[in-house]
């Protein structure tokens, strides 16, 4: 493969990056258009639903520039009409020679782009940098279109052995400023935040993404609480900064499967040690990211209640994928081992 | 500085870390010696009490070839009658033109050596890897010279969650078969080893350094076990295998006291959440080595016990020094913040 496609679909990723938390429940995709001679004439990134694919504005962008050229887009191009008319046509008519994308569609629906192009004479390649793609950008979209459910990322701070707060239940802050500045930018770019009303009750917060001078973001996540407590009229989370539902129940498949029939495909689970045990004793913990802070307290909540273990064999085992700083915090992110 | 000084002192730190748990209450210092046209014809480390110092081995190694050469040293060489002559006698009489350290020494019996050599007309520098030296082979004696105590380092394996077993109190294995070899390594280069009563009434552990194929070290740190609880016959630490100490107290700092009595420089606690809350209030944790298990639990003992923190502020704080993957598990190296 030569090396201006692998750069073009690392601009194509960091285009789908930008795009995530956007686009739910389709795909946060990206492209960049490359003319017959291998410049970069065009690029975009799908738009919010309803709006053109990542393809379509990067042809736009490109125009006449886009003939005999590459098209070069992270996930496979539809070949279906949906809310808008099948990528495939709109490659084929701008007369682009050749598409090279990351991820193949599993979408039974959406597939047979690949087919479909190559009926029409276009050469196409799949597969580059498919692993980045499908770990980064995509990850979430994947999850939600084989599984049928949304993906679950538990977040959480704890301190070197473990604990959430101090005895007394204080807990400001565990995490470094730092680490908080990253979760707001997490909660950015997910569709959903829960939590149990028991974190509404005792932290009251408000569970908006905002930027680092407190500023809210132009678009928030979805804000779920779960359980069957009555929320006072003054929890923040009740406020219009952001949507909320709430879901009065205890079961989080139940949770889920809302969340999934609303189009939500990326959900960040924050809620305490009861939600967390709950989420994961019922297998429905995709990734964990837990944010170690560098403090050892003694006493104290633990990060994790009952999941549904009750000696070592059983333990939820983990494997990591990831260790970062973040801060003077460790960054540690693990996804389950699927046995 | 020279590159082939860098090169030799870059030996020398190799051959003290192989000292390392031979020489209390000595330090473990390593040696190189280049002739004078640069090349290495010596080498040595510091040989337990009693028997000769770094540099005496390397010149010996060296031989005549010292004369007009550079002896290279982790630790400013010592200038006073202990159980062995002075080292800068020695540099002194092989006709050594310049000697290149990396630690000043702190001892105030021992120091002197550089002003000694200059009196002599040996060209002196110090400085070079100082930090290096300090934070490694030097760290636990630099720390004993200074506070008048041994280094504790507290190890333990924890989950995600901070368990150190499940609910039922199951714990094998926490860590993976790497993290465990680490830790024979580990003991095999500490002086002593230190547990309660409680964690030998549980687990009954032999607490000796073994090679990875069970074969026992041929040197063991001693095994120190602190509490009133009396021992079964049948504990495993009991045994000839290598030396015990039975602590019959409950406050660290006694047992620190008499330990460094003892000439021990370098701890090793490996005890449960009592011993390691005890140690941890009393600010007698120098260095904590998490290595942190892939795994969740939910319910079961965490690993830090009250260590007098009830509310967030009284956290006691640390700093992450390095962070590295150890088989499957992450294992974090942390140092208190001393405010």
């Amino acid at each position: 493969m030569e090396e201006s496609l692998v750069a073009a679909m690392r601009s194509a990723v960091v285009l789908a990056e930008g795009a995530r938390g956007l686009t739910s429940p389709n795909p946060p995709v990206g492209c960049v258009v490359l003319d017959a001679a291998g410049r970069r004439v065009g690029a975009g990134a799908t738009q919010p639903p309803g709006g053109p694919h990542a393809e379509v504005v990067a042809l736009a962008d490109a125009g006449e520039r886009a003939r005999g050229g590459t098209a070069v887009v992270t996930l496979e191009p539809c070949a279906h009409y949906g809310r808008t008319p099948p990528c495939t046509d709109a490659l084929i008519a701008a007369g682009v020679a050749r598409v090279v994308y990351a991820v193949s569609d599993p979408n039974p629906v959406a597939s047979g782009g690949a087919r479909t192009l190559r009926g029409a004479g276009v050469v196409v390649e799949g597969g580059l940098l498919e692993d980045e793609v499908s770990k980064g950008p995509l990850r979430a979209w994947l999850h939600a279109v084989r599984h049928g459910r949304p993906h679950v990322t538990w977040k959480y701070a704890a301190t070197f052995d473990g604990r959430v707060a101090a005895a007394d239940g204080t807990s400001r802050w565990i995490s470094s400023a730092v680490s908080r500045a990253e979760v707001h930018e997490l909660r950015r770019r997910v569709d959903a935040i829960v939590v149990g009303t028991g974190t509404v009750l005792t932290d009251n917060p408000a569970l908006t993404a905002r930027a680092n001078d407190g500023t809210p973001e132009p678009r928030q996540p979805l804000r779920v609480v779960v359980g069957h407590a009555d929320l006072p009229d003054t929890a923040k989370v009740l406020d219009d900064s952001a949507g909320t539902l709430l879901a009065r129940t205890h079961d989080p498949a139940e949770v889920l499967a809302a969340l999934h029939a609303r189009g939500i495909v990326d959900v960040l689970l924050e809620g305490g040690p009861t939600l967390a045990g709950a989420f994961t004793a019922a297998g429905l913990v995709d990734r964990v990211l837990l944010y170690l802070a560098p403090a050892l307290l003694g006493a104290g909540p633990g990060a994790l209640g009952a999941s549904g273990v009750s000696t070592i064999t059983e333990a939820h085992r983990l494997t990591v994928e990831e260790v970062t700083m973040s801060g003077p915090d460790v960054r540690v992110s693990a996804v389950p081992v699927r046995d």
